[in-house]
């Protein structure tokens, strides 16, 4: 792909940082500038150096940029939007890694000049770690990434940004914010929200101490607690923003739940075995399109 | 320790084959003799080579042990018991490895001679395979092994098992049986029946495909089918012999979650952030306790 003379990260967190190390692997920008409203987290992003430039004020970053990416927790979409909107240039690619996509459409969206091609994406990538210290340039490689652009958005700029994506490393795909939401809410946010609260439960049971289920954790548990782990307002946001899938998804949920509670109750040992069964199938599928490890326990070394 | 001079391992899946390997690493036994009900197990653990002798019947597999350990799934522990006790020898130890020990006790301890010490424990161990061909020596080095002895065992018979799963790598505390099934249930089964529902019902949603699912897994949910791939009869048998202990922490999973879902729908950012701010000590700590590894995405390569 051609590069971008300068593209803007906002926000400078796992994702951010991620994105520009990787631009730069890929040689994907002559111009890397980075903002994030944390002065903290601006001086450690410099000391690292994984940008070219680095603004306290986002406007800043984005003049002139080609491209620019919100990578903030959701919740700061609005106000990014209306600091830096009268900085975009005629043409510019405005884009974003959040993790919902219809409430960043209706909180970026009315901000955006008609000469400005916006196009949101999320990139299925993380790890439990945050700050300007945990990204790293591989994050992407072999993930997806999902555009979700308006109708009648410009081909060539989706086309573009998509070409960004694939040099980052990922595969990318095109469907609606309403799809994305729910996708998401199941594929994502839901065992987010499962995962901090079987592990608040834990931590709240009175006839088992804490430090019995941390000792013990390797039994299951543990796995739980790395997504428990993650970024609190960006979970946050998460939930606060994709209500109606996350409730969908959630209510389905809880009346399978309630089915396999019953099951359990009336010793019904052909509905687990039978559960049991067909969940491993899905397992197999993850790892044989290389979306997970086939090593036990994902190869960890502890 | 002494060496034990003969122990025979009773089910010669992933944690009797791991036992195996682990023992002879360890210098634990002269002999180890395996049983499994299964012909086509037996023919493969007799290629693989971990077992001294292997027996198609069980009773010649127990002959003259002086440890012999069950490492079935625990729904068959009453008619294993019933062919063996007749083979067991004076002051030999009868032991398992099974993840519910009430039940254990009461399956087996009606058929346990006054002459042999029935200890029954629980490795904190395991992966998401199974079969002869999963095991392996390291399984349970740094792990826990939960002894779960009657009130009034013998003293030396408790120290000599104990000393045997230190030899095999494994930490060991000593509980009553009744407070095991009530970690276990937090620590182990409420997450397996858990992923197991979550990834039923990701199956399940007519709105979103199964591919989807699975191309876009790495957002959280492909490490809740890791521990959803587990044996399904292994797990049918915990659920059908841990029901009070499952069902009481199943309940305070339920009422964290509705006041979860609650915070969603009200849009309770708050609850929400300080919930997902507490979650992440327990994560910290069950890293710094050597019980998982502080590598991102548990250091998985793909």
């Amino acid at each position: 792909m051609e590069s971008f003379r300068k593209i803007a990260i906002i926000g400078l967190g796992l994702i951010g940082s991620s994105i520009a190390h990787a631009a730069r692997r890929g040689g994907l920008a002559k111009e890397i500038a980075g903002h994030d409203a944390d002065p903290d987290v601006l001086d450690r992003a410099g000391r690292i150096g994984f940008c070219d430039s680095l603004h306290a004020d986002s406007g800043d970053a984005v003049d002139d940029a080609e491209l620019v990416i919100l990578c903030a927790p959701v919740g700061a979409y609005k106000t990014i939007a209306e600091a830096i909107v009268g900085h975009l240039g005629k043409g510019a690619i405005l884009s974003d890694v959040g993790s919902v996509k219809s409430a960043v459409i209706r909180d970026v969206g009315p901000f955006v000049p008609p000469d400005v091609h916006f196009i949101p994406a999320h990139p299925i990538a993380g790890t439990e770690f945050s700050g300007p210290e945990a990204g790293f340039a591989s994050l992407f490689d072999g993930r997806w990434a999902i555009l979700t652009p308006a109708p009648g958005s410009d081909d060539a700029a989706v086309a573009r940004l998509k070409a960004f994506w694939q040099g980052l490393g990922s595969q990318v795909d095109v469907m609606d914010a309403a799809h994305h939401d729910l996708v998401l809410a199941i594929t994502s946010h839901l065992p987010h929200l499962i995962a901090y609260n079987i592990v608040g439960t834990a931590h709240d049971l009175e006839q088992v101490t804490e430090g019995e289920v941390i000792k013990y954790s390797a039994s299951g548990f543990r796995d739980f607690t790395r997504i428990a782990a993650s970024d609190p307002t960006m979970w946050r946001d998460v939930f606060l923003n994709n209500r109606e899938a996350v409730l969908e998804v959630l209510g389905r949920f809880n009346e399978d739940l309630s089915l396999l509670q019953r099951a359990v109750r009336n010793g019904d040992g052909q509905t687990l075995f039978d559960l049991f069964t067909r969940t491993r199938a899905i397992r197999r599928a993850i790892v044989d399109i290389g979306q997970d490890t086939s090593a036990p326990n994902f190869g960890r070394k502890s």
